[in-house]
């Protein structure tokens, strides 16, 4: 890292950053820029030398040729909720907040599409497609900050991805600014294409390393007007795998199938002033069923029900009234926000295996945390193999924390990739999960993925330092 | 083209070539070659100076090593079922057949994941899978003679995208071989992942042209066990536009919304031996709707019924016996092929635009048609806003035809573009499309997608000359 030589922002630039996007668009004040310095990755901060926040596709393009021939680092922003770093600008430079680009353009109805700007919060756009009976299914935790922008550029998922799916299931279009200025526009209101759909899938997930996105064409779909709730208290972990197998069995795929320890449920009770009924248990199950009629989900959450009683759950609790669901999912939203409270400084795993083979892995999860007296806060989106694993410091002291958390993150990684799993499931790989890469990347994959970026951003000017070096 | 210089398959090359793959995995002979000298696109054909027939990834990757050191254009292939020219040797060369790597290696119940070879036929995956009623919805037109390979190399789709999306959505993990003989794995058993599914994504759709796909793990669903099919004869093409719109807006999503005008009826009718009833009309819809359960279809396909009536459909036809559906399919499948008797020289266009636009791009078709006095047999995917015109040249005059068609071509491009539309929608590039690639994929992504192929394939001898030169 400190072999790369980067142009720094003088006063010149900064009166070309604010010709482009106007006075009120740079922010050069310290304490101003601070929100812009990290993300939601405990511990990890680096000041921008500037923030600019365009307004319009073109302003961004203007700043991009810049950022190029000044040689000046570059790091797009959306709504800084990411967890691997990648939106901190460690290099400094220039921080390209998508804040002010933040409409929603079009919701089409005949089409089932919506487009919208990168900078619209994920929750905001999900209000407004409510008053059309529309629904944008992807649901980040942080879906009340969290913007469409860096969903894309993140290929984020959230709790409905077990009926669903992600980010990258709805993307039908994107516009983008390539490091070079030029826009290119990928894809359409289309939700089959196999024309210049490519690009578009390329851009997914690439973390802002190829380009930025400007315009985003999403497929929406109808919104299921009945969803339950189901809270499934379980003494033991082991009739987790069961009652998942046993549930897809009946060709019941529910909504969401979600996964609390008990650490993680006592943790965000008390950060919470308002916490939903939560009876005391080891483990949690968090089912949702949704879909257009009644009989129909009400037949499907009985019989989900009946399975998790007859394989040991200790009670199922069901959630039919709205205002209760918004405070049980409130309360999921929250865990995060309660674990760091509880620890400012904590490690996030983001490990995804396959499905069948998630309750064996959180057992192993289990052993390697015991073996050095870590505790954690377990949760996450057992129904896709995906969970959050929060090693939370406590108490621990600092140098034997650095210690055994890296030997513990490494072996709870192998432990995953042994079981066929990956290191993040949507979190992305960004600063923080860097160095792991090579033990589920190929080198020779690697390199592509190096040449590619070279393709795409030569002088190495866009999100520097992050995926890979 | 014409620059381009390859060296030439010699007995040496064929020597080593059969080291490889053994004796019985060369063909030399040229009449044993003929079928793989083309695809199913008229008039296309060049043939391939030896075909190989690979049965393990490690005979892959030692044909692509020989290739590519030895400077020997190397074309894929599948089932060579594609209509744009995508598997034709147009350098000669070896063509890689992958029929021998044909074994569905894994049904995995747990993980509702298959993971096949790349030569496997979609249709013989879809019988296997519902011994254990589990479903891969992507059904090609040809799902009885083309690949999963290939369906991945060209991200198809079928009728059933609608309701369940193409290739794109199923595919979680595949194995390929670079230019380089270098293997990567990227993906797995897994709906989620953020780690390394960028490679899975750029390879769909490449169209063999970054490297050759070994093995593909796909998602599967429940099967659904209760469909029905209708049939709408319509006198006028105006009304599906608000039939389609409001049956979306009640939010039913049929499985299929296809579409077939009379000339295509007609000419296939003519084609089988034995077709199912179809009244007189001048344009018909197809319309699928599948589900769990039988009152909930039932409803579904009753609601469907009256909006159909009541914007004027002459009928709607119900098919609910599982026989007469098979042989309603069996009509839709065979088309193609009727369509390719009754003209051998044909036009086929993959035309997508918005699914709003689709009725409003079906008038203006005719107009292009009528203006240049061509026939032709529409059908396709409605649903998608993805039609395929297949323009007959019947007993147009061969001067005559290139000069109107090229026109008729050209402008029909343009209209769908006009309308927010793309050139193909699920037949991707290939040979056929490569002039008119620039009239929708600017300067700016033709370079970036030339320099990404440069990157995998450095010496251009995979799959030369397709999508772009």
């Amino acid at each position: 890292m400190d072999k790369v030589k980067y142009a720094k922002v003088n006063l010149d630039i900064v009166n070309k950053l604010k010709k482009i996007v106007g006075d009120e668009g740079v922010i050069t004040d310290s304490f101003d820029m601070e929100p812009y310095s990290h993300d939601e990755t405990p511990g990890l901060k680096s000041f921008p030398e500037v923030v600019v926040k365009p307004k319009t596709k073109d302003e961004v393009a203007k700043l991009l040729s810049l950022s190029n021939q000044e040689g000046i680092p570059l790091t797009p922003r959306g709504g800084g909720t990411g967890v691997a770093g990648g939106a901190v600008p460690i290099f400094g430079g220039i921080v390209l907040s998508m804040e002010r680009m933040n409409k929603i353009l079009e919701i089409d109805i005949s089409n089932s599409m919506t487009v919208v700007q990168p900078g619209v919060i994920n929750g905001n756009l999900q209000r407004e497609l409510k008053n059309y009976e529309l629904f944008y299914p992807v649901n980040p935790a942080s879906l009340d900050s969290c913007t469409i922008g860096g969903n894309v550029a993140n290929s984020s998922s959230g709790s409905n991805a077990v009926k669903y799916g992600g980010t990258k299931n709805y993307v039908c279009g994107l516009e983008t600014v390539l490091p070079s200025g030029e826009v290119i526009r990928a894809g359409g209101k289309l939700v089959k294409n196999a024309t210049d759909y490519r690009m578009v899938q390329l851009l997914l997930g690439s973390e802002g390393t190829l380009g930025v996105i400007t315009e985003v064409t999403l497929q929406v779909i109808p919104l299921p007007p009945v969803k339950v709730d189901l809270i499934v208290p379980l003494s033991e972990i082991t009739p987790i795998a069961e009652i998942v197998k046993e549930v897809m069995g009946k060709k019941i795929i529910p909504t969401s199938i979600e996964y609390m320890d008990s650490e993680t449920v006592r943790i965000t009770k008390n950060y919470l002033k308002d916490s939903p009924f939560l009876p005391e248990s080891s483990h949690y199950l968090l089912i949702e069923v949704d879909g257009s009629r009644k009989e129909e989900v009400d037949k499907d959450y009985q019989t989900i029900g009946e399975i998790c009683l007859n394989r040991g759950a200790e009670d199922v609790l069901v959630v039919e009234d709205s205002g209760a669901q918004g405070k049980l999912w409130k309360f999921r939203q929250s865990i995060r926000d309660a674990l760091v409270s509880f620890s400012p400084t904590m490690i996030e795993g983001d490990i995804v295996v396959p499905r069948g083979k998630i309750t064996f892995f959180l057992q192993q999860v289990r052993d390697v945390l015991k073996k050095y007296s870590l505790s954690a806060g377990i949760f996450g989106h057992l129904g896709d193999g995906n969970v959050h694993i929060n090693i939370l410091k406590g108490k621990t002291e600092d140098e034997k924390w650095k210690v055994i958390t890296s030997k513990a993150v490494e072996e709870l990684f192998n432990g995953a990739i042994s079981l066929g799993g990956k290191i993040s499931g949507e979190h992305g790989i960004g600063l923080i999960k860097k160095p792991y890469l090579p033990l589920i990347v190929s080198e020779a994959e690697l390199n592509l993925m190096r040449k590619i970026k070279r393709v795409f951003d030569p002088k190495n000017v866009l999100n520097p330092g992050k995926i890979f070096d």
